[in-house]
Protein backbone atom coordinates (compact mmCIF):
# COMPACT_ATOMS: atom_id res chain seq x y z
CA UNK A 1 0.00 0.00 0.00
CA UNK A 2 1.02 3.77 -0.88
CA UNK A 3 -0.69 6.61 0.68
CA UNK A 4 0.64 9.03 -1.69
CA UNK A 5 -1.19 10.72 -4.52
CA UNK A 6 -1.54 9.73 -7.99
CA UNK A 7 -0.68 13.27 -10.44
CA UNK A 8 -2.50 13.59 -13.70
CA UNK A 9 -2.14 16.74 -15.93
CA UNK A 10 -3.67 17.52 -19.21
CA UNK A 11 -3.04 20.95 -21.19
CA UNK A 12 -6.25 22.39 -20.16
CA UNK A 13 -9.29 20.60 -18.71
CA UNK A 14 -9.60 17.60 -21.33
CA UNK A 15 -7.50 15.26 -18.69
CA UNK A 16 -10.72 15.05 -16.39
CA UNK A 17 -12.17 13.59 -18.16
CA UNK A 18 -9.42 10.41 -17.41
CA UNK A 19 -9.85 11.68 -14.02
CA UNK A 20 -13.02 11.06 -13.91
CA UNK A 21 -12.85 7.27 -15.15
CA UNK A 22 -9.79 7.10 -12.63
CA UNK A 23 -11.76 7.88 -9.47
CA UNK A 24 -14.62 5.47 -10.60
CA UNK A 25 -12.10 2.56 -10.63
CA UNK A 26 -9.76 4.00 -7.77
CA UNK A 27 -12.19 5.40 -5.61
CA UNK A 28 -10.08 5.06 -2.84
CA UNK A 29 -7.00 7.00 -4.23
CA UNK A 30 -6.17 10.66 -3.31
CA UNK A 31 -5.21 12.41 -7.22
CA UNK A 32 -3.74 15.73 -7.64
CA UNK A 33 -4.69 17.09 -10.99
CA UNK A 34 -2.93 20.21 -12.86
CA UNK A 35 -4.47 21.94 -15.92
CA UNK A 36 -1.86 24.11 -17.86
CA UNK A 37 -4.99 26.66 -18.93
CA UNK A 38 -3.24 29.11 -19.06
CA UNK A 39 -1.02 27.71 -21.93
CA UNK A 40 -3.57 25.49 -23.40
CA UNK A 41 -3.69 24.48 -26.29
CA UNK A 42 -0.67 22.43 -26.65
CA UNK A 43 -1.31 21.14 -30.24
CA UNK A 44 -0.44 23.39 -32.69
CA UNK A 45 2.28 23.98 -30.67
CA UNK A 46 6.11 23.35 -31.83
CA UNK A 47 7.94 19.81 -30.15
CA UNK A 48 10.62 22.08 -28.16
CA UNK A 49 7.62 24.02 -26.74
CA UNK A 50 5.90 20.52 -25.88
CA UNK A 51 8.41 19.18 -24.35
CA UNK A 52 9.18 22.44 -22.11
CA UNK A 53 5.69 23.05 -20.93
CA UNK A 54 5.87 19.04 -20.50
CA UNK A 55 8.97 18.75 -17.97
CA UNK A 56 7.14 22.08 -16.02
CA UNK A 57 4.11 20.06 -15.08
CA UNK A 58 5.66 17.07 -14.54
CA UNK A 59 7.87 19.07 -11.95
CA UNK A 60 4.82 20.89 -10.40
CA UNK A 61 3.42 16.89 -9.58
CA UNK A 62 6.78 15.87 -8.29
CA UNK A 63 6.95 18.31 -5.87
CA UNK A 64 3.55 17.46 -4.62
CA UNK A 65 5.26 14.10 -4.01
CA UNK A 66 2.91 11.61 -6.35
CA UNK A 67 4.33 8.25 -6.50
CA UNK A 68 2.77 7.90 -10.25
CA UNK A 69 1.64 10.14 -13.28
CA UNK A 70 -1.05 10.22 -15.49
CA UNK A 71 -0.39 11.73 -18.99
CA UNK A 72 -3.85 12.65 -19.35
CA UNK A 73 -2.76 14.62 -22.95
CA UNK A 74 -2.47 13.33 -26.07
CA UNK A 75 0.00 15.99 -27.11
CA UNK A 76 2.41 15.56 -24.84
CA UNK A 77 2.12 11.19 -24.67
CA UNK A 78 2.75 11.30 -28.58
CA UNK A 79 5.60 13.82 -28.44
CA UNK A 80 7.67 13.52 -24.95
CA UNK A 81 6.35 10.36 -22.50
CA UNK A 82 10.00 9.38 -22.59
CA UNK A 83 11.23 12.41 -21.46
CA UNK A 84 8.82 12.69 -18.68
CA UNK A 85 9.34 9.03 -17.64
CA UNK A 86 12.61 9.48 -17.29
CA UNK A 87 12.79 12.94 -15.43
CA UNK A 88 9.85 11.46 -13.15
CA UNK A 89 11.85 8.33 -12.01
CA UNK A 90 8.17 6.93 -10.76
CA UNK A 91 6.04 5.02 -12.70
CA UNK A 92 4.29 7.42 -16.06
CA UNK A 93 1.09 6.58 -18.05
CA UNK A 94 0.46 8.08 -21.03
CA UNK A 95 -2.31 7.48 -23.34
CA UNK A 96 -0.81 6.02 -26.59
CA UNK A 97 -0.26 2.39 -25.89
CA UNK A 98 -3.01 1.89 -23.79
CA UNK A 99 -5.31 3.55 -25.94
CA UNK A 100 -3.39 1.53 -28.97
CA UNK A 101 -3.92 -1.68 -27.20
CA UNK A 102 -7.62 -1.09 -26.83
CA UNK A 103 -7.90 -0.08 -30.52
CA UNK A 104 -5.32 -3.14 -31.83
CA UNK A 105 -8.10 -5.62 -30.25
CA UNK A 106 -11.20 -4.64 -31.82
CA UNK A 107 -9.04 -4.08 -34.83
CA UNK A 108 -8.29 -7.58 -35.17
CA UNK A 109 -12.40 -8.76 -34.68
CA UNK A 110 -12.40 -6.85 -38.10
CA UNK A 111 -10.74 -5.92 -41.07
CA UNK A 112 -7.65 -4.65 -38.64
CA UNK A 113 -8.12 -1.13 -39.23
CA UNK A 114 -7.71 2.14 -37.11
CA UNK A 115 -8.47 5.60 -37.65
CA UNK A 116 -6.37 8.01 -35.18
CA UNK A 117 -8.06 11.41 -34.52
CA UNK A 118 -5.63 13.95 -32.90
CA UNK A 119 -4.42 17.29 -32.88
CA UNK A 120 -1.50 18.39 -35.27
CA UNK A 121 1.43 17.72 -33.08
CA UNK A 122 -0.07 14.04 -31.87
CA UNK A 123 -0.51 13.35 -35.54
CA UNK A 124 2.75 14.92 -37.10
CA UNK A 125 4.36 12.50 -34.13
CA UNK A 126 3.54 9.64 -35.34
CA UNK A 127 3.31 7.65 -32.14
CA UNK A 128 0.15 6.51 -32.72
CA UNK A 129 0.99 4.98 -36.12
CA UNK A 130 3.57 3.11 -34.82
CA UNK A 131 2.34 1.88 -31.69
CA UNK A 132 -0.65 0.44 -33.99
CA UNK A 133 1.68 -1.04 -36.55
CA UNK A 134 3.75 -2.89 -33.88
CA UNK A 135 0.71 -4.16 -32.66
CA UNK A 136 -0.10 -5.50 -36.07
CA UNK A 137 -2.50 -3.47 -37.06
CA UNK A 138 -2.09 -3.05 -41.27
CA UNK A 139 -4.17 -0.09 -41.72
CA UNK A 140 -3.60 3.35 -39.86
CA UNK A 141 -5.67 6.27 -41.22
CA UNK A 142 -4.65 9.73 -39.54
CA UNK A 143 -6.70 12.15 -38.98
CA UNK A 144 -5.76 16.10 -37.48
CA UNK A 145 -8.24 17.96 -36.13
CA UNK A 146 -7.48 21.21 -34.77
CA UNK A 147 -10.76 22.37 -34.68
CA UNK A 148 -11.65 20.60 -31.90
CA UNK A 149 -10.31 21.96 -28.59
CA UNK A 150 -11.65 25.29 -29.68
CA UNK A 151 -14.94 23.83 -30.39
CA UNK A 152 -15.43 21.81 -26.70
CA UNK A 153 -13.75 25.20 -24.86
CA UNK A 154 -14.95 27.48 -26.61
CA UNK A 155 -18.31 26.60 -28.52
CA UNK A 156 -22.02 24.76 -27.66
CA UNK A 157 -20.69 21.25 -29.67
CA UNK A 158 -24.28 19.88 -29.17
CA UNK A 159 -25.16 17.16 -31.79
CA UNK A 160 -27.49 19.32 -33.98
CA UNK A 161 -25.14 22.48 -34.04
CA UNK A 162 -24.81 23.57 -37.62
CA UNK A 163 -20.92 24.52 -36.83
CA UNK A 164 -20.19 21.72 -34.97
CA UNK A 165 -21.41 19.02 -37.64
CA UNK A 166 -19.75 20.92 -40.33
CA UNK A 167 -16.16 21.15 -38.38
CA UNK A 168 -16.69 17.18 -37.48
CA UNK A 169 -18.71 15.86 -41.10
CA UNK A 170 -14.89 17.57 -42.76
CA UNK A 171 -12.76 16.14 -40.76
CA UNK A 172 -14.24 12.78 -39.99
CA UNK A 173 -16.43 11.78 -42.74
CA UNK A 174 -13.15 11.25 -45.37
CA UNK A 175 -12.42 8.53 -42.17
CA UNK A 176 -15.89 7.08 -42.00
CA UNK A 177 -15.79 6.26 -46.22
CA UNK A 178 -12.78 4.09 -44.96
CA UNK A 179 -15.32 2.69 -42.28
CA UNK A 180 -12.37 1.88 -39.89
CA UNK A 181 -13.03 -0.40 -36.97
CA UNK A 182 -11.93 1.72 -34.19
CA UNK A 183 -10.86 4.99 -33.83
CA UNK A 184 -9.00 6.14 -30.85
CA UNK A 185 -10.23 10.14 -29.69
CA UNK A 186 -6.16 10.61 -29.34
CA UNK A 187 -6.96 13.59 -27.16
CA UNK A 188 -8.72 13.95 -23.86
CA UNK A 189 -11.11 16.30 -25.04
CA UNK A 190 -12.78 14.64 -27.98
CA UNK A 191 -14.81 12.47 -25.89
CA UNK A 192 -17.51 15.68 -25.24
CA UNK A 193 -17.79 15.31 -29.52
CA UNK A 194 -18.72 11.36 -29.41
CA UNK A 195 -21.87 11.92 -29.84
CA UNK A 196 -21.23 14.02 -33.31
CA UNK A 197 -18.28 12.31 -34.02
CA UNK A 198 -20.55 8.71 -33.94
CA UNK A 199 -22.94 10.08 -36.62
CA UNK A 200 -20.09 10.54 -39.45
CA UNK A 201 -18.55 7.21 -37.74
CA UNK A 202 -21.59 5.15 -37.62
CA UNK A 203 -20.13 1.92 -38.10
CA UNK A 204 -16.72 2.47 -35.80
CA UNK A 205 -15.75 1.64 -32.33
CA UNK A 206 -14.58 4.85 -30.40
CA UNK A 207 -11.43 4.17 -27.91
CA UNK A 208 -11.30 6.85 -25.03
CA UNK A 209 -7.60 7.65 -24.82
CA UNK A 210 -7.94 8.76 -21.52
CA UNK A 211 -9.73 6.20 -19.99
CA UNK A 212 -7.66 3.41 -21.62
CA UNK A 213 -4.59 5.32 -19.67
CA UNK A 214 -6.62 5.41 -16.39
CA UNK A 215 -7.52 1.29 -16.68
CA UNK A 216 -3.56 0.94 -17.59
CA UNK A 217 -2.56 2.83 -14.49
CA UNK A 218 -4.73 0.94 -12.23
CA UNK A 219 -3.03 -1.79 -14.19
CA UNK A 220 0.47 -1.12 -13.00
CA UNK A 221 -0.64 0.09 -9.67
CA UNK A 222 -2.13 -3.10 -8.69
CA UNK A 223 0.65 -4.75 -9.96
CA UNK A 224 3.55 -3.16 -7.85
CA UNK A 225 1.59 -2.79 -4.57
CA UNK A 226 1.15 0.86 -4.56
CA UNK A 227 -2.91 0.89 -4.58
CA UNK A 228 -3.85 3.31 -1.50
CA UNK A 229 -7.40 2.04 0.42
CA UNK A 230 -7.87 5.06 2.62
CA UNK A 231 -7.79 8.29 0.47
CA UNK A 232 -10.13 9.48 -2.00
CA UNK A 233 -10.29 13.18 -2.04
CA UNK A 234 -8.84 15.30 -5.59
CA UNK A 235 -7.04 18.20 -5.61
CA UNK A 236 -7.36 20.79 -8.72
CA UNK A 237 -4.50 22.78 -9.60
CA UNK A 238 -4.56 25.10 -13.07
CA UNK A 239 -1.70 27.86 -13.93
CA UNK A 240 -5.14 30.11 -15.26
CA UNK A 241 -8.11 30.85 -13.50
CA UNK A 242 -9.11 29.13 -10.85
CA UNK A 243 -13.12 30.31 -10.84
CA UNK A 244 -13.08 29.59 -14.74
CA UNK A 245 -11.83 26.18 -14.23
CA UNK A 246 -14.34 25.20 -11.28
CA UNK A 247 -17.19 26.26 -13.71
CA UNK A 248 -16.11 24.59 -16.39
CA UNK A 249 -14.81 21.14 -15.11
CA UNK A 250 -18.02 19.86 -14.38
CA UNK A 251 -18.51 19.24 -18.36
CA UNK A 252 -15.66 16.95 -18.62
CA UNK A 253 -15.71 15.27 -15.46
CA UNK A 254 -18.28 12.27 -14.62
CA UNK A 255 -18.41 10.62 -11.60
CA UNK A 256 -15.69 13.16 -9.79
CA UNK A 257 -16.76 16.61 -8.53
CA UNK A 258 -14.58 19.59 -8.58
CA UNK A 259 -15.76 22.47 -6.10
CA UNK A 260 -12.72 24.25 -5.71
CA UNK A 261 -9.02 24.64 -7.64
CA UNK A 262 -5.97 26.32 -7.03
CA UNK A 263 -3.85 29.10 -8.88
CA UNK A 264 -0.53 27.62 -9.31
CA UNK A 265 2.60 29.88 -11.62
CA UNK A 266 4.12 26.86 -13.62
CA UNK A 267 6.85 29.27 -14.70
CA UNK A 268 8.23 28.83 -11.61
CA UNK A 269 8.52 25.08 -12.25
CA UNK B 1 15.15 61.87 -36.31
CA UNK B 2 15.23 58.67 -34.57
CA UNK B 3 16.86 55.36 -36.13
CA UNK B 4 15.62 53.12 -33.89
CA UNK B 5 13.17 50.31 -34.26
CA UNK B 6 9.53 50.30 -33.62
CA UNK B 7 8.03 47.19 -31.81
CA UNK B 8 5.26 45.28 -32.20
CA UNK B 9 3.88 42.84 -30.34
CA UNK B 10 0.66 40.22 -29.97
CA UNK B 11 -0.65 37.14 -28.90
CA UNK B 12 0.34 35.61 -31.84
CA UNK B 13 0.03 36.64 -36.08
CA UNK B 14 -2.83 38.78 -35.30
CA UNK B 15 -0.77 41.79 -35.03
CA UNK B 16 1.14 41.05 -38.82
CA UNK B 17 -2.22 43.11 -40.10
CA UNK B 18 -1.24 46.07 -38.15
CA UNK B 19 2.34 45.40 -38.95
CA UNK B 20 1.46 45.52 -42.56
CA UNK B 21 -0.35 48.86 -42.55
CA UNK B 22 2.55 50.35 -40.40
CA UNK B 23 5.24 49.34 -42.99
CA UNK B 24 2.43 50.98 -45.85
CA UNK B 25 2.56 54.44 -43.90
CA UNK B 26 6.11 54.46 -42.85
CA UNK B 27 8.16 52.60 -45.65
CA UNK B 28 11.04 53.85 -43.99
CA UNK B 29 10.67 52.39 -39.83
CA UNK B 30 12.54 49.42 -39.12
CA UNK B 31 10.00 47.51 -37.21
CA UNK B 32 10.79 44.41 -34.64
CA UNK B 33 7.44 42.49 -34.30
CA UNK B 34 7.09 39.69 -31.43
CA UNK B 35 4.52 36.88 -31.70
CA UNK B 36 3.92 35.29 -28.48
CA UNK B 37 2.10 31.82 -30.70
CA UNK B 38 3.52 29.28 -27.78
CA UNK B 39 1.45 31.36 -25.33
CA UNK B 40 -1.88 32.32 -27.62
CA UNK B 41 -4.69 32.65 -26.89
CA UNK B 42 -4.47 35.27 -24.49
CA UNK B 43 -8.44 36.34 -24.95
CA UNK B 44 -9.69 33.49 -23.14
CA UNK B 45 -7.13 33.95 -20.05
CA UNK B 46 -7.58 35.83 -16.61
CA UNK B 47 -6.50 39.31 -16.54
CA UNK B 48 -3.51 38.29 -14.37
CA UNK B 49 -2.13 35.84 -16.94
CA UNK B 50 -2.72 38.66 -19.39
CA UNK B 51 -0.71 41.29 -17.58
CA UNK B 52 1.92 38.86 -16.95
CA UNK B 53 2.50 38.26 -20.28
CA UNK B 54 2.11 41.60 -21.63
CA UNK B 55 5.08 42.89 -19.21
CA UNK B 56 7.37 39.92 -21.07
CA UNK B 57 6.71 41.07 -24.26
CA UNK B 58 7.43 44.70 -23.49
CA UNK B 59 10.38 43.74 -21.49
CA UNK B 60 11.71 41.36 -24.99
CA UNK B 61 10.97 44.60 -27.54
CA UNK B 62 12.63 46.95 -24.54
CA UNK B 63 15.77 44.52 -25.26
CA UNK B 64 15.62 45.00 -28.75
CA UNK B 65 15.93 48.87 -28.10
CA UNK B 66 12.61 50.43 -29.50
CA UNK B 67 11.54 53.77 -29.82
CA UNK B 68 8.17 52.95 -29.57
CA UNK B 69 5.54 50.45 -28.72
CA UNK B 70 2.08 49.40 -30.63
CA UNK B 71 0.11 46.85 -28.53
CA UNK B 72 -1.55 45.03 -31.47
CA UNK B 73 -3.07 42.54 -29.82
CA UNK B 74 -7.05 43.95 -28.49
CA UNK B 75 -6.65 42.11 -25.38
CA UNK B 76 -3.45 43.66 -23.74
CA UNK B 77 -4.88 46.65 -24.78
CA UNK B 78 -7.84 46.45 -23.13
CA UNK B 79 -6.82 45.13 -20.14
CA UNK B 80 -3.03 46.36 -19.30
CA UNK B 81 -2.44 49.41 -21.55
CA UNK B 82 -1.24 51.61 -18.26
CA UNK B 83 1.12 48.94 -17.07
CA UNK B 84 2.65 48.28 -20.45
CA UNK B 85 3.09 52.40 -20.59
CA UNK B 86 4.43 52.21 -17.04
CA UNK B 87 7.06 49.75 -17.45
CA UNK B 88 8.33 51.23 -21.01
CA UNK B 89 8.74 54.67 -20.53
CA UNK B 90 8.78 55.72 -24.05
CA UNK B 91 5.54 56.31 -26.54
CA UNK B 92 3.36 53.05 -25.66
CA UNK B 93 0.21 53.15 -28.62
CA UNK B 94 -2.55 50.13 -27.99
CA UNK B 95 -5.47 49.55 -30.36
CA UNK B 96 -8.28 50.80 -28.12
CA UNK B 97 -8.67 54.55 -28.19
CA UNK B 98 -7.36 55.12 -31.61
CA UNK B 99 -10.43 52.61 -33.04
CA UNK B 100 -12.54 54.13 -30.50
CA UNK B 101 -12.41 57.49 -31.93
CA UNK B 102 -12.43 56.50 -35.63
CA UNK B 103 -15.79 54.48 -34.84
CA UNK B 104 -17.51 57.57 -33.14
CA UNK B 105 -16.39 59.60 -36.07
CA UNK B 106 -18.36 56.89 -38.50
CA UNK B 107 -21.43 57.41 -35.45
CA UNK B 108 -21.85 60.86 -35.07
CA UNK B 109 -22.88 60.51 -38.87
CA UNK B 110 -25.22 58.42 -38.06
CA UNK B 111 -27.65 57.25 -35.37
CA UNK B 112 -24.64 57.08 -32.79
CA UNK B 113 -24.45 53.55 -32.40
CA UNK B 114 -21.68 51.05 -32.21
CA UNK B 115 -20.42 47.46 -32.07
CA UNK B 116 -17.86 46.21 -30.15
CA UNK B 117 -16.17 42.43 -31.28
CA UNK B 118 -13.44 41.06 -29.50
CA UNK B 119 -12.09 38.20 -27.31
CA UNK B 120 -13.90 37.74 -24.14
CA UNK B 121 -11.33 39.50 -22.52
CA UNK B 122 -11.78 42.17 -24.11
CA UNK B 123 -15.44 42.42 -23.68
CA UNK B 124 -14.93 41.94 -20.10
CA UNK B 125 -13.06 44.48 -19.39
CA UNK B 126 -15.09 47.40 -20.66
CA UNK B 127 -12.37 49.26 -22.11
CA UNK B 128 -14.11 49.91 -25.66
CA UNK B 129 -17.00 50.73 -24.14
CA UNK B 130 -15.56 53.38 -21.74
CA UNK B 131 -13.72 54.95 -24.21
CA UNK B 132 -16.24 54.98 -26.94
CA UNK B 133 -19.15 56.86 -23.88
CA UNK B 134 -16.27 58.97 -23.36
CA UNK B 135 -16.38 60.23 -26.74
CA UNK B 136 -19.74 60.62 -26.55
CA UNK B 137 -21.26 57.54 -27.96
CA UNK B 138 -24.86 56.63 -26.78
CA UNK B 139 -25.31 53.29 -27.80
CA UNK B 140 -22.29 50.34 -27.55
CA UNK B 141 -23.23 46.96 -28.53
CA UNK B 142 -21.00 44.20 -26.97
CA UNK B 143 -20.21 41.05 -28.32
CA UNK B 144 -17.36 38.84 -27.10
CA UNK B 145 -16.61 36.09 -30.23
CA UNK B 146 -14.03 33.46 -28.67
CA UNK B 147 -14.36 31.19 -31.70
CA UNK B 148 -12.95 33.73 -34.50
CA UNK B 149 -9.17 33.56 -33.13
CA UNK B 150 -9.29 29.46 -33.69
CA UNK B 151 -11.14 29.85 -36.74
CA UNK B 152 -8.41 32.12 -38.29
CA UNK B 153 -5.54 30.59 -36.85
CA UNK B 154 -6.66 26.62 -37.43
CA UNK B 155 -9.72 26.92 -40.32
CA UNK B 156 -10.13 28.18 -43.53
CA UNK B 157 -12.27 30.88 -43.16
CA UNK B 158 -13.74 31.42 -46.31
CA UNK B 159 -17.35 33.08 -47.43
CA UNK B 160 -19.10 30.56 -48.45
CA UNK B 161 -17.75 27.95 -45.53
CA UNK B 162 -20.57 26.30 -43.98
CA UNK B 163 -18.80 26.53 -40.57
CA UNK B 164 -17.17 30.14 -40.39
CA UNK B 165 -20.79 30.93 -41.35
CA UNK B 166 -22.79 29.27 -38.63
CA UNK B 167 -19.80 30.95 -36.28
CA UNK B 168 -19.99 34.18 -37.58
CA UNK B 169 -23.89 34.06 -37.89
CA UNK B 170 -24.50 33.43 -34.33
CA UNK B 171 -21.93 36.13 -32.94
CA UNK B 172 -23.07 38.61 -35.43
CA UNK B 173 -26.75 37.94 -36.39
CA UNK B 174 -28.02 39.83 -33.45
CA UNK B 175 -25.85 42.68 -33.63
CA UNK B 176 -26.86 43.34 -37.11
CA UNK B 177 -30.39 43.10 -35.97
CA UNK B 178 -29.58 46.59 -34.20
CA UNK B 179 -28.00 48.23 -37.45
CA UNK B 180 -25.30 49.92 -35.91
CA UNK B 181 -23.19 52.63 -37.84
CA UNK B 182 -19.66 51.17 -37.20
CA UNK B 183 -18.47 47.79 -35.60
CA UNK B 184 -14.95 47.71 -33.96
CA UNK B 185 -12.89 44.37 -35.21
CA UNK B 186 -11.19 44.84 -31.72
CA UNK B 187 -8.63 41.90 -32.34
CA UNK B 188 -6.20 41.85 -34.74
CA UNK B 189 -7.03 38.11 -36.38
CA UNK B 190 -10.75 39.55 -37.09
CA UNK B 191 -9.82 41.49 -40.26
CA UNK B 192 -9.56 38.27 -41.78
CA UNK B 193 -13.32 37.07 -41.14
CA UNK B 194 -14.16 41.07 -42.80
CA UNK B 195 -15.72 39.43 -45.48
CA UNK B 196 -17.94 36.98 -43.77
CA UNK B 197 -18.72 39.39 -41.28
CA UNK B 198 -20.15 41.92 -43.65
CA UNK B 199 -22.48 39.57 -44.47
CA UNK B 200 -23.92 39.96 -41.25
CA UNK B 201 -23.54 43.40 -41.05
CA UNK B 202 -24.29 44.70 -44.91
CA UNK B 203 -24.81 48.58 -43.44
CA UNK B 204 -22.41 48.91 -40.85
CA UNK B 205 -18.74 50.89 -41.73
CA UNK B 206 -16.21 48.21 -40.33
CA UNK B 207 -13.12 49.42 -38.26
CA UNK B 208 -10.12 47.94 -38.23
CA UNK B 209 -8.18 47.96 -34.34
CA UNK B 210 -4.51 47.47 -35.77
CA UNK B 211 -5.08 50.12 -38.98
CA UNK B 212 -6.28 52.44 -36.21
CA UNK B 213 -3.28 52.21 -33.92
CA UNK B 214 -1.08 51.94 -36.91
CA UNK B 215 -2.28 55.38 -38.03
CA UNK B 216 -2.15 56.85 -34.76
CA UNK B 217 1.52 56.14 -33.66
CA UNK B 218 2.42 57.62 -37.05
CA UNK B 219 0.39 60.57 -35.63
CA UNK B 220 2.87 60.54 -32.37
CA UNK B 221 5.80 59.58 -34.29
CA UNK B 222 5.95 62.92 -36.70
CA UNK B 223 4.34 65.09 -33.95
CA UNK B 224 7.54 64.26 -31.66
CA UNK B 225 10.05 64.24 -34.11
CA UNK B 226 10.52 60.51 -34.10
CA UNK B 227 10.78 59.34 -37.57
CA UNK B 228 13.42 57.58 -39.21
CA UNK B 229 14.10 58.44 -43.13
CA UNK B 230 16.81 55.73 -43.47
CA UNK B 231 15.25 52.44 -42.40
CA UNK B 232 12.74 49.63 -43.71
CA UNK B 233 13.05 46.48 -42.14
CA UNK B 234 11.17 44.17 -40.49
CA UNK B 235 12.75 41.58 -37.95
CA UNK B 236 10.07 38.97 -36.77
CA UNK B 237 10.27 36.98 -33.56
CA UNK B 238 8.18 34.43 -32.22
CA UNK B 239 8.18 32.47 -28.88
CA UNK B 240 6.29 29.32 -30.87
CA UNK B 241 7.59 27.64 -33.93
CA UNK B 242 9.36 29.79 -36.37
CA UNK B 243 8.71 27.90 -39.49
CA UNK B 244 5.28 27.84 -38.89
CA UNK B 245 5.06 31.72 -38.42
CA UNK B 246 6.50 32.21 -41.49
CA UNK B 247 4.26 29.60 -43.51
CA UNK B 248 1.15 31.67 -41.67
CA UNK B 249 2.39 35.27 -41.99
CA UNK B 250 1.21 35.78 -45.26
CA UNK B 251 -2.13 35.21 -44.73
CA UNK B 252 -2.28 38.39 -42.18
CA UNK B 253 0.56 40.54 -44.17
CA UNK B 254 0.15 43.05 -46.62
CA UNK B 255 2.58 45.40 -47.97
CA UNK B 256 5.00 43.54 -46.50
CA UNK B 257 6.66 40.11 -46.56
CA UNK B 258 8.18 36.97 -44.02
CA UNK B 259 10.94 35.35 -45.21
CA UNK B 260 12.05 34.50 -42.26
CA UNK B 261 11.50 34.25 -37.71
CA UNK B 262 13.67 33.92 -35.45
CA UNK B 263 12.17 31.54 -32.27
CA UNK B 264 12.88 33.19 -28.61
CA UNK B 265 12.30 32.12 -25.00
CA UNK B 266 9.86 34.87 -24.10
CA UNK B 267 9.68 32.87 -20.75
CA UNK B 268 13.47 34.87 -19.72
CA UNK B 269 12.12 37.87 -20.22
Amino acid sequence: MNKLPIGVFDSGLGGLTATGHLRSILPNEDIIYFGDNARIPYGTKSPEIILKFALQDTKFLLSKGVKAILIACGTVSSNCLNEVAALADIPVVGVINAAARAAAAVAKQGKNSVAVLGTNATIESGAYETALRNMGVESVINRACPMFVPLVENWHPTAEDIATNAVVSEYISPVGAQNPDAAILGCTHYPLLSEVIKKYLPNTQLISSGVCAAEELKAILTQKGLLNTAGGKTEFYTSGGAEAFVSNAKLFLKGESCNTAQHIDIEKY
